[in-house]
Parts: structure tokens; C-alpha cells; sequence
């Protein structure tokens, strides 16, 4: 594969180049039509490269893309899932080379979507179009899934996936939108926290009162709000509420040992939190809190005036917005139950205080160390980088844990993007070394897959 | 006096309907105009009564109205405080009758204006030109100042008393813009609490960080102003900020049994506070923590994002707004920095918080009981409404506190309005034996203290 890339690198990072162009600013309205076009050129190309039942996916919103190849016989079926949309480009004046005039400086090349995720789905493509070329044929039946919606929130990739269940059954879903910890230390994520809202509304009388006529006299909304979210953690930094951690597995060694290898930089870490402190659960460390914890997040607070000035007034009503990120095995619905419940013997007399649950949330998402898929997966890993492969989880909750819940099949982490690749601001960038070792390691996993297909627990239509 | 007024009670009331006429909403742009027209009619019945230097005062916003007589030699100088600017009338469809038709029905008038405070003004010019008709002299030297602001804070007043000081020297000012605690419970105000605000601003990073990613190892400042709203008070409701209490002066036994005496309703109370459960300072009664105790409200509140939906962030700022209600002796400016020095001891490592007090604050007020013009007017309200005068105060603060401050003497309390009279809402009233009552106690007043005058403390001007 090595050599047959190596004569090519300039028309395949040509063809990335061109598709960069494309500015597919999904959450811009005056870039609908680009959103399109960009949907249209990975169409084209799907086509090209000997792609099958190439077309676009239409949705409420912004088009996915969809082909496949279909002729592997009993070797494993993969769906490939990437996006084509990007991330707006403000603050413009940041960008050293503009967004959408891709650039190479240094062994990088720097354009909006260059790594999130227009580089990442590239060499997908430019592997099927190597291998069909070389051999004829590729070694696993191929699904190529690549969204228009992530950068808005995938809003409509659920019900796709509903809608193209039958299409899209597969045995292993592979996932070429995320990073590693970094170029020498490679890394693949096997789990993302899930993900419940809820939103507290708290009333204490029918209308703001005068401060001078009540204050000191009367419940006020805002000390209300205020001592639920100061009850909300108690002095460990643990979630406060019965029955929380309903369901946490307890952390094992040898996650906790996966987690303590990584060569994690306090330094660093606090210089991309914007300077935040680190602070939670006394008993864990940052990454333990951040990727393998359950946490309790006031994300809105709303009370009475907080304008310029001041009015004199006892707020009548408070809002608490609050998300819970959950590990296996939380449930959202019984995290929203046990959140109401300790509202509920929390509320004072004569206050009232309504629990909503915004959606249903997002479960937790868990791929097993110990699946073949992931296993071949290090290995390609190990191999293409020269270094033992790292295991890491994400905080967040993305799209990923719709695919695997509704295909049914366990989701794999294969990317190359780096922790400075600054996705979502100014100069993003794809480490061009990056991108040829992930093309290479792609092509290296569909052998493993096929290799290791007989022990590849099968996808059963219906059956998780 | 009675006799006089007999028969001149459908003219009066002629006069006062066509006052309340004119729509003198000083909050609304639109009625700049009208609230002019307004201050010109009370001018041209100052003329017509017999006051003298009749004048509009006026301001960077409405004019005040002055007129005096002051031909009462030795006999002590008294300012009549009043406004004759309104609060707005929505809602509208709530009025039984128009705001600006004043009607009768069941022996009181309805209008926007009618005891706030048109009606309480009027009194003591029908007062004026009885007296002058009568008997062709005042008992006292009268000055009689009305404001035209006062419905939306009085922002230029304080600039005009002290423009005005040498033309405003007096001995007592009598305010006629207050309540009693009900027509079978007449009662005089003897204090108004003081205010200070302040604004605390709270940062924890240098940007909002997404929940997923940071949640759980981080500082969240929504979290940080909830544990300093919650930290306010103490489990016993008092202001739990070291020093916040310095100053203030134990509850006199007195003061305790005058407030005991009323006949204190906490039905109508809450009826009154839209339903509010009453809380506070745990061995205060509920008039003593509105009146007589110092207060810290949080009066508005803002993190993160707390609108529909939500957004899945770990807020890096907060804004916590409070009021101080201050009692006799609290400076404001000492509060302020209690609260400063109390904050910045709890600031968490990592984390921002700078206070801004609003303002300077007004002081509270108090008027001493013994003073011979409170003892005067204690007389004259038992004499005419037939039963002892109670004695209250008020929660807020207004511009009697400027007007005692800036001028230099005490400041009296004879008003009339009461707690139905639904001042600042729809069908706003004043029960016309009030007003009749606050006529006769008028009058009797000036003679009270011109009789009481050799041992009323007089005004030195510089000296308070």
C-alpha cells in the first residue's frame, strides 16, 4: 500500500484541497447550497473510486452521503461513518492562511474541515480507491456513511439511521472522526460519557416582590437556586443526589492503569481549559474525572435582574439548567427520576420547585477492550505509529453512540487528529504525517478484519 | 376647621378630579408633556391659595413645584414633601374605571394619582388656602415642595435639595406621601431601612468550556455563585458576612412592643407577597425583618446559558446581584467592604471575583421618637382618627431619606394611604374619610407645632 500511495500523494492531497474549497458551514444558512455541493463532490468521488449505490441521503436538514462495496462475501461487513460539514471560521482575522484556501506550511496543512473531518474521510476513500485498483476487490463489505449535520448536533442523524437501519447493517462500525493523545503516543477511544438535561424551575410567590417591602421576610428564588446548586456536590466533589451512581461500574486497574500511562500534562491541560482550576471528586484524577465519572454541571442560571444596575426586587422564580454526563451502566431516565426526587424532599415549604427532563438523553457508550475489532484495531496502531497503542475515552457524547445503539454493533475509534489541531477555532490543521499513517492503517484494518472475521461476533439483524 | 371644610367638599374634590386628570406619567417618554402640564396646574393653585415665590424647580428631567408662605415671624419652618408625577397604568383592561376619569364609588375615589400622592398633596394646599381665608395668617411657616420624579426614583432630587438647600431651610420636613396601618389603626412611619447594592462578578476561565470535555474536573462558575448565594446566610437566616451586623443597634424593648402592638395578619400578608412563604431570621417576627433587621437579597443571578433548550457548557462567569437593606447604624460604604473582605476569603484557588458596589447607597433613617414634631403629630393622628397612633416604619428607602440628610432635621410621617388603596396597580384609590381626616390632621398639626414650637430644636443650616 506504502508504495502504491507514495506516486500519488500530490493528486490525493490535490483532491483534499479541492474539497476543502468547499466551505460547508452547516450552521450558516447562507452556506446551505455549499453544504450540498460538498455533499455532491464526495458523491462524485464515491463514484470514481468504484464506490457502489453512490448517493446523497437526504435529510430534514443538510444531506449525508452514502456508498458502498458489497462483493467481500462472509468477510465482515464495516460502516464507515465521517462528516463533510464544518465548523464556522470566526474570529476570521485569527487565520494565518484564510479558511477555505487550503495551505501547506511546515508538513501541515491548514483549512476549515482539514482535520474535522474532510482529511479523515479522504483517505477512507482514497484506500478503496487504491485497493480496488491494485487487487480488484477489498479484502471486508464496505459501507461509507458521511454526515452533513454533525457540526449542528447531528439533529436529524438518528432518525437516518432509523429510516436506513436495513442499509446499513453491518458487523463493526469504524469511526474516522476523532484524535489520539498524540503523534507519539497513539491512542484509540473506547468509550464516550452519555448524557441526560434537565432544566429546574423554582417559583416562590406570583410576581418579584419589592426588596425594601419583603426582603428578609419572604423565600427568595435565587437563594433557592443557590442552595440547590451549592447541595449539588458535597465536599469531595461527589454527586450529592441518592442513587446517582446507580449502576457505575467500579473503576477497574486496569482502566485505571490505561489511564495513569498516559503521559498527561497539568500544564497543558489548564493552558486549553481556558485557564480553568481543576477541581472534582477528591479521589480521582483529571482524566479519571473527565472520562470515566458521572458529573453533575450547572450549565444555566437565571434569576431575578442581573443587567446593568440593579433592581430592588426578591426574584419570584429561578431557572437551573443542569446536564449529568454518564458512564456505564447510568441510566438517563433514572438519573432524571433521582435527580427529581431529591428535589422533591429538597423543596421548601411553600416553594415550588418542577423537574424537566430535556430529552431522553444519551446513554453512555462502552466499546469492549476485549473485542476483535478493537483488538485488530491496536494492533494496526501499534504497527503503523511504532508504539504501543494507548486506550482513552471522550467526555462528550456525539452522534457515535446513536450507531452503535441503533445498528447495534460496536463502534470503533480509528483517528489521527492531534490535540493542537485546533478543530472548531482559527488555523485548523491535519499533520500531513498523520494523514498517510492513517491511510495506511486503514487499509492495514480491513486486512485484520478480514483476517480475524471467523472469531467477529456477527451482526444479527434486530439482535444487539 | 371641620366647619369650614364642610362646605366647601365638592369643590375640593372638583379640584382634586381635575388634577387627577392629567396623565402625569413620569416613567413614560410620551407623557413628558403632561407631567409639565401638571407641575403647572399645582403652580397655578399654589398662586391661587396664596402661597408665595411660586415656581417650578427644574431638573436635567420633570420639575418639581415650590411655593411658601413664611410670614409666621419666631414660629417654626416646616417643608411639605410631596410629588405629583404617577406610576404608569397598565394592565389597562384591569381598571374598573379609566385611570384619568377619577370616579366615585362607595365613598372613595378612583384614579391613578388619587393617594399617590396627588391626593395627599392636595389636602395640605386646601389646608393652606382654608387657613389664609380664615384667619388671613399660617401657624407656621410653610414650604411646600413637590416633586415630579419620584415614580421613577427620584435620579435628579438630591441634586435639586442641594441646590436648593438655602431655599429649603426648615425645622422638620412633614412627608406626605405614606400609609397607615389601616383606618381603625392609625399609625405614623419613624424609619426607613438604607440600600446598598452590589455586583459580583465571577470567572473561572477564559472562555466557556464544553461540558463533555472539561465537565467534572474544572471549576464551573454557576457552581461557585451558588455556593456564595448559598453561603449568605447562615442555617438561622441571619446575614452570615463578619461585620455585616456592626452598627446595628439591639431592638429596644420599646421598638419590639410598638411592632408586637399591631395587629399583624400573616394571611394577608402572604395574600399581599403573591403567595411568598415567609423565611428569615429565625427569632424576628415578620415586620421586624422587613423593618427593623438588616437584609442581603441576591436580587439577580445569571451563568452560562439558561434560555430554551440547553447548551451543554461549563459557564466561565457568573454575575450574582444583591441589595443590602441597612438599619440604624450600618454605613453602606462599610458594608460594602465587609462583603469584599468576606468574598475575597472565599474565593476559591484559580478562580476571579470582583465586587462592584452600585452607588453609594442611602443610609437608613430613623426619626426620633421623642422628638417634640413626632410626639406633635402622634397627638393630632390619635385626636383625629379617635385611636392611638401606632408607630411603624418602612422596608425600602425613598427620598425622605435625602430630604432628612441633606437638609438636616427630622423628618416626619403624616400620611394617609392604605394598604388596599393598590398604589402602582389598576384601581388605585383614596378612601375619602382618609382624606377628609388628612386635611383636619393638617391643620391641627401647624397649630401643634407652632404651639410646641419654643421646644422644637431648631435648624442651624450646616449644622444637623
Amino acid at each position: 500500500m506504502a508504495e502504491h500511495v507514495d506516486g500519488a500523494r500530490d493528486e490525493i492531497l490535490d483532491r483534499l484541497v479541492e474539497w476543502l474549497r468547499i466551505p460547508a458551514i452547516s450552521a450558516d444558512p447562507g452556506h446551505t447550497a455549499d453544504v450540498r455541493a460538498s455533499a455532491l463532490w464526495c458523491a462524485e468521488l464515491m463514484g470514481t473510486i468504484g464506490l457502489e449505490h453512490v448517493q446523497l441521503l437526504e435529510t430534514d436538514g443538510h444531506p449525508s452521503v452514502y456508498g458502498d462495496w458489497l462483493h467481500a462475501g462472509d468477510a465482515p461487513t464495516v460502516v464507515v461513518y465521517g462528516h463533510h460539514d464544518v465548523q464556522p471560521v470566526d474570529p476570521l482575522a485569527e487565520w494565518v492562511s484564510p479558511p477555505f484556501e487550503p495551505t501547506v506550511r511546515d508538513g501541515q496543512l491548514f483549512a476549515r474541515g482539514a482535520v474535522d473531518d474532510k482529511g479523515q474521510v479522504l483517505y477512507h476513500l482514497e484506500v478503496v480507491r487504491a485497493l480496488l485498483a491494485r487487487d480488484g476487490r477489498l479484502p471486508v463489505n464496505l459501507k461509507v456513511l458521511v454526515e452533513g449535520e454533525e457540526e449542528v448536533g447531528s439533529p436529524h442523524f438518528e432518525a437516518l439511521l432509523e429510516r436506513e437501519r436495513d442499509r446499513l447493517a453491518c458487523d463493526v462500525v469504524v469511526v474516522s472522526d476523532t484524535g489520539m493523545w498524540s503523534d507519539t503516543v497513539p491512542s484509540m477511544c473506547t468509550g464516550m460519557r452519555g448524557l441526560v438535561a434537565c432544566s429546574v424551575e423554582i417559583r416562590t410567590a406570583s410576581v418579584d416582590l419589592h426588596s425594601g417591602m419583603y426582603g428578609g421576610a419572604v423565600r427568595n428564588a435565587a437563594h433557592v437556586a443557590g442552595e440547590l446548586v451549592a447541595a449539588l456536590h458535597d465536599a469531595d466533589g461527589r454527586v450529592a443526589i441518592p442513587g446517582f451512581y446507580d449502576g457505575v461500574e467500579p473503576l477497574t486497574d486496569v482502566v485505571r492503569a490505561q489511564i495513569a500511562a498516559l503521559p498527561f500534562d497539568a500544564r497543558e491541560f489548564a493552558a486549553q481549559a481556558g485557564g480553568a482550576a481543576t477541581y472534582g471528586e477528591a479521589d480521582a484524577s483529571t482524566l479519571e474525572r473527565i472520562w470515566v465519572r458521572p458529573t453533575a454541571e450547572v450549565t444555566g442560571l437565571a434569576s431575578g435582574y442581573a443587567g446593568e444596575g440593579v433592581k430592588t426586587i426578591v426574584p419570584a422564580t429561578a431557572t437551573v439548567k443542569c446536564t449529568f454526563r454518564l458512564v456505564p451502566f447510568q441510566e438517563p431516565a433514572a438519573v432524571v427520576a433521582a435527580f427529581e426526587r431529591w428535589i422533591a424532599a429538597r423543596t421548601p415549604d411553600g416553594v415550588e420547585i418542577v423537574v424537566h427532563g430535556l430529552g431522553e438523553g444519551v446513554a453512555p457508550a462502552l466499546t469492549p477492550l476485549d473485542h476483535p475489532a478493537v483488538v485488530a484495531t491496536a494492533r494496526v496502531v501499534e504497527r503503523v505509529w511504532g508504539a504501543p497503542c494507548r486506550f482513552t475515552r471522550e467526555g462528550g457524547s456525539g452522534p457515535e453512540e446513536a450507531l452503535g445503539r441503533v445498528l447495534g454493533v460496536p463502534v470503533v475509534f480509528l483517528g489521527v487528529g492531534l490535540p493542537d489541531d485546533r478543530i472548531h477555532a482559527p488555523n485548523e490543521r491535519i499533520v500531513l504525517d498523520q494523514f498517510w499513517k492513517g491511510l495506511l492503517a486503514t487499509a492495514e484494518l480491513w486486512f485484520e478484519l478480514a483476517a480475524v472475521g471467523p472469531d467477529l461476533p456477527r451482526h444479527t439483524p434486530g439482535v444487539r
